[in-house]
């Protein structure tokens, strides 16, 4: 075993502190990763705090992770020592349920291993709950090939780590829905997905309209490849941009009448939700039904479209808006997140972290 | 003008009784038709009593309309006298907007012309609010060639007058959404428009299942082409057929729950609504994102759709279950739709009715 630094939150109300663990030698399928940098999450907050219930303590949090191959199990021919990698929401899964063979690993009818906050699974692809995982607020993590993708030295390493949510998260919907060159894309909210999904609609050719709820995002949404941007609070936008748009990603969490974002949409127009709301939110059939509009769901994204997400993001010059910090501040990231007071992720400098250790 | 006997509505609260009104002879591209039956749909009984608002009084209902070509206008090719033809929810739109260019009138920017409870247009699209629209309580009409459709003679006319709006509203999302062989589709409710669901999605090849409140239709949904039906009144469907279906046509208007059914998809699959129930329904973000699932509406048919779908019926042996009536028990049978007491759908005799005038 490779003892190994981390942040952990000991409870839901503790603040993330330093934690050791152990991370295993890679088996023949394994990669071994050196961690240089890893993504915070609005999620991990969640979690960290247990605000979706289920929590498993002491918890490292870290889904966003990009690190290079320390070392491979016998098998491993994907990777090699030094390659740069990227590990997403997800370590492992059932790989026998269609989803899985689909390739959609992320809809797993069993549930995805987190890659952190969950169990990792026997070779009979069963949870084992002794083994809980531990994520990317650590100097290393040990991860079965398959589940690992390859980050192209075009992406500036930093930069590339909120991809492997916020960046596939977006990408997704955005391809499995069909969008293309010319069409119209809203993006509601302008946080850490929304700021992704104005980068990645614009590179797909779209013409993207921020809708945000006041006007002091708007540079910024023109600056991240906007050709539009209407703040939402006066409601006026409801009627001036009513059925423009042939797609919307809805980045928001919180409560917000879809209803008045449907009749923004035009026919066979689709709103996908990417964000889950405290409470369900009412739909009206007559909105769906009048314009035949589609409201959507999706998560993430499998390997195969994580490793193409990342493709994509090096060919268009494609990476995240990001506050570099060192792993001290990770609590005071977590307070700024809260307060939306990050442009537009924060990513943890593990690098200089494992560098200074003794 | 023509003279034409007719049932209408004075009021919101009046019961339907004879009424006269003046049909057009035929304009160039117009087809007069004399009517021979006319389904009762329950929209029908909505626009009588006011219950959408906006009724336009003295209204004469119908729009499931068949009937043969009597004369047509001097530049009418595509019809001649003798013709069985129908005329379903609209007699025209603005025929400028791209949903009418593409072909789906029903999506109309400036909204249809009803079949009744509506307006005439101008050559300039417009509405001509001097001229409101009668619909098939009435033993003849008057339409533009380009909004009249072809009924194939394999199909018993006066089983077919439902198909002109039953028929499209299920054909089209079946078809839209891309229902093919062997997809697992669950029809929620077996009313007039369930019914026409379960066979035109049995004719396409799909495995249907109805999913009904009690158990009283079990029998009929399997004679009508299911494979299996459940009774949704006890809840343990919603475990046992969990993420089974492609496909949810739902086709209630009264309240239920949304979420329930989503679960009952598949990933990737769609629920699409009919029915327009008085309040909107709240709907669980998680329910569509866990699946990638989607939530639709689709509303009737365009005129060379519900051509297509006619030819599918007589190619298919597919036509309505019918009760046929006398138009003097039009009332009884409101009564009785109101307790859902017709399987499926009533069909005015109009032929009789005409024949017997003086």
């Amino acid at each position: 075993m490779l003892t190994t630094p981390a942040y952990a939150v000991a409870d839901a109300i503790s603040p993330l502190a330093p934690f050791t663990l152990e991370r295993r030698a890679p088996g023949p399928h394994e990669v071994l990763i050196d961690i240089l940098y890893c993504g915070v999450c609005h999620s991990d907050i969640h979690q960290a705090r247990d605000e979706w219930g289920g929590s498993i303590f002491p918890m490292v949090p870290g889904h966003e992770i990009i690190g290079r191959v320390a070392a491979v199990g016998a098998q491993v021919t994907t990777y090699k020592h030094g390659d740069a990698v990227g590990v997403g929401c997800f370590v492992d899964s059932c790989r026998r349920c269609p989803s899985c063979q689909a390739g959609e690993e992320q809809y797993c009818d069993f549930g995805m291993s987190g890659t952190y906050n969950s169990y990792e699974r026997g070779s009979d692809g069963r949870f084992d709950k002794t083994r809980p995982t531990y994520g990317g607020y650590s100097t290393r993590i040990t991860v079965n090939e398959a589940y690992v993708v390859r980050v192209p030295e075009a992406i500036p390493l930093d930069r590339a780590a909120p991809l492997l949510c916020a960046g596939i998260t977006t990408y997704s919907p955005l391809k499995h829905f069909g969008v293309k060159a010319g069409d119209k894309v809203a993006v509601v909210g302008l946080g850490g997905l929304g700021h992704m999904a104005v980068k990645i609609a614009a590179a797909m050719g779209a013409q993207v309209t921020v809708l945000s709820t006041s006007e002091s995002k708007r540079a910024d949404a023109l600056a991240l490849g906007a050709s539009d941007f209407a703040a939402t609070r006066d409601g006026s936008v409801f009627k001036s941009h009513a059925r423009r748009f042939d797609f919307i990603v809805d980045t928001v969490s919180a409560e917000h009448d879809y209803n008045a974002y449907l009749e923004l949409l035009t026919l066979d127009g689709t709103m996908v939700l990417l964000g889950i709301p405290e409470a369900p939110a009412p739909v009206a059939a007559g909105a769906l039904i009048r314009k035949r509009r589609r409201l959507a769901g999706s998560m993430i994204g499998g390997i195969r479209e994580t490793q193409e997400m990342l493709d994509f993001c090096a060919q268009h010059g494609v990476a995240a808006d990001i506050e570099l910090i060192p792993i001290e501040r990770v609590n005071e990231a977590y307070e700024r997140m809260l307060r939306s007071d990050v442009r537009y992720r924060f990513v943890i400098d593990i690098a200089s972290w494992a560098a200074a250790a003794p």
